[in-house]
């Protein structure tokens, strides 16, 4: 879509969409989201991001516009003759419960990752939340990357648990929440838990916990991080998936991937998510300056007794 | 109860009475349990402590034995005729939910707290989940202690709410978990409600939230505390009465009131929170050894990124 000089340093695969949210407060029809939409704006904040991904002639050009503003590589975004996809969801009781309401795949039903050649080189691949046979198709096409994550769902673990095993015996870091961490492995314990999935492939477990923080297991070893707290959430939609990419944009950016890396770039993912739920969609995400980042991660230091 | 040559540096005041808890993996009848019992136990791990409650005939003088051997000093608890206070309680869905069976006031119906002369003059006062106008009997008879932490619960802010105001403008810290937060204020927001409950007196503020971690607000400051994580957790009763008291325990023995110094109390009480809930009723709190405390302290600062 655009004509970028540089390869990327990242490669997010995940899913692209229209959604419909109803929260308390407010109904949003249509409105651009999906895991891969959230994690690259958020990622781009950090690092030169590509997209790999599919949406339908109707998808509105000026989302596209959007992101290539921000500088998101969007030649691995199919455009293909179709409805893109959608989602709809309702958030009750104060949003900490969310019901999906329907899911229409529309384009994403034939979708195959198809790669340009110059992202197969990048150093960082985020594999966002997508059928873990998509995922598996995109590492096919990878030569050597320094650093991969993978997100994931309780439908795939449902439904696809033997093509999501494949991935993470590929991955270093899985990324999942709490329910999706319990319902893998069957221990309602998260540590136990966690460590249940340390032994299936992945050398790093990152557990999300949404306002509560979250936990990164390797080894024998657990960092702690509590969620940077905020005194008003519109839009919960996106937060795990900007967490995630802003993760995996600041990686990019330092060219790193021990896990105490991780640990510092979960706390600029904190932050980012943090801007991410303060409207629907991704409005506030699309509209971060580099100042208010800095001051939000001073902040959050300092809250976690780091100043 | 026993003859201690030095006053208490701390006063507690809270219940003491015997538990009945069913978890989903054991039935435990008749424990010794109450707000002041684990809190005493856990600040006294740290700094001398009194304890003002009453219990009835039955209570068990091995109880009694065990918290003398410990240090707690007992002339503040009445040992009169009758009952002993008794709560019973189920913990469902993997200790996540917990309902109250039942509750006999017994001796505690009649109870007025009377302070031992030597007690009026401790520099630090935790008032524990107990009824409100208890706590303020205690106050009134306090001389001028340097930092006074109160709790509180769900029935005092539903029954006697203007007692417990009059609680909250007469001290430095109050604690309470996230339910009572919004209770109290009728805010879901836990930031917008800590804010609201500052205004009501207390210089701090420090919300509860169990397995998620504690958090401290002062002024416009935010302090976020991640908990300890545990792969095994027995009995989550007194999880919280442990965290204050060890939190309090610690600001007795380092004689210190500021914000900084309550946050780094906090670790103090989490850790001791963390070893209560391992074993049924405060049967590990009474076991633990300090090597072991300073072990887990030193893991937990290193989870917390301060290694």
């Amino acid at each position: 879509m655009n004509a970028r000089a540089n390869p990327p340093r990242l490669v997010i695969v995940g899913s692209i969409g229209l959604d419909t949210i109803q929260t308390p407060a407010a109904l949003r029809t249509e409105i651009v989201g999906g895991s891969a939409a959230y994690a690259a704006m958020a990622a781009s904040l950090f690092a030169p991001t590509g997209v790999v991904g599919v949406v339908g002639t109707d998808f509105p050009r000026s989302a596209l516009r959007r992101m290539a503003r921000r500088g998101v590589d969007l030649r691995g975004l199919q455009v293909v003759p179709g409805r893109t996809f959608r989602w709809s969801g309702v958030y009750e009781e104060n949003m900490d419960v969310r019901r999906t309401v329907s899911t229409e795949l529309n384009v994403f039903a034939d979708f195959r990752p198809e790669l340009p050649p110059d992202y197969r080189a990048a150093p960082y691949l985020f594999l966002a939340n997508i059928a873990p046979a998509l995922q598996v198709c995109v590492l096919d096409q990878m030569a050597a990357p320094k650093l991969i994550m993978a997100d994931t769902m309780d439908l795939w673990i449902r439904e696809t648990r033997k093509d999501l095993m494949n991935v993470l015996r590929r991955v270093q870091v899985v990324t999942l929440n709490e329910s999706e961490a319990r319902h893998l492995t069957g221990e309602h314990n998260l540590v136990v838990a966690a460590r249940a999935i340390l032994r299936m492939g992945p050398r790093m477990v990152l557990v999300k916990k949404g306002e509560h923080g979250s936990m990164l297991f390797h080894g024998k070893e657990i960092d702690l991080l509590p969620a940077y707290p905020l005194d008003r959430v519109r839009d919960p939609t996106g937060a795990g998936d900007s967490f995630a990419g802003g993760l995996m944009g600041r990686m990019a950016a330092t060219r790193s991937r021990t896990p105490s890396a991780v640990l510092e770039a979960m706390r600029y993912g904190s932050v980012t998510a943090s801007f991410n739920v303060e409207a629907f969609g991704w409005d506030r995400l699309a509209r971060v300056r580099p100042a208010e980042m800095g001051r939000r991660l001073r902040r959050y230091r300092r809250m976690c007794g780091r100043s």
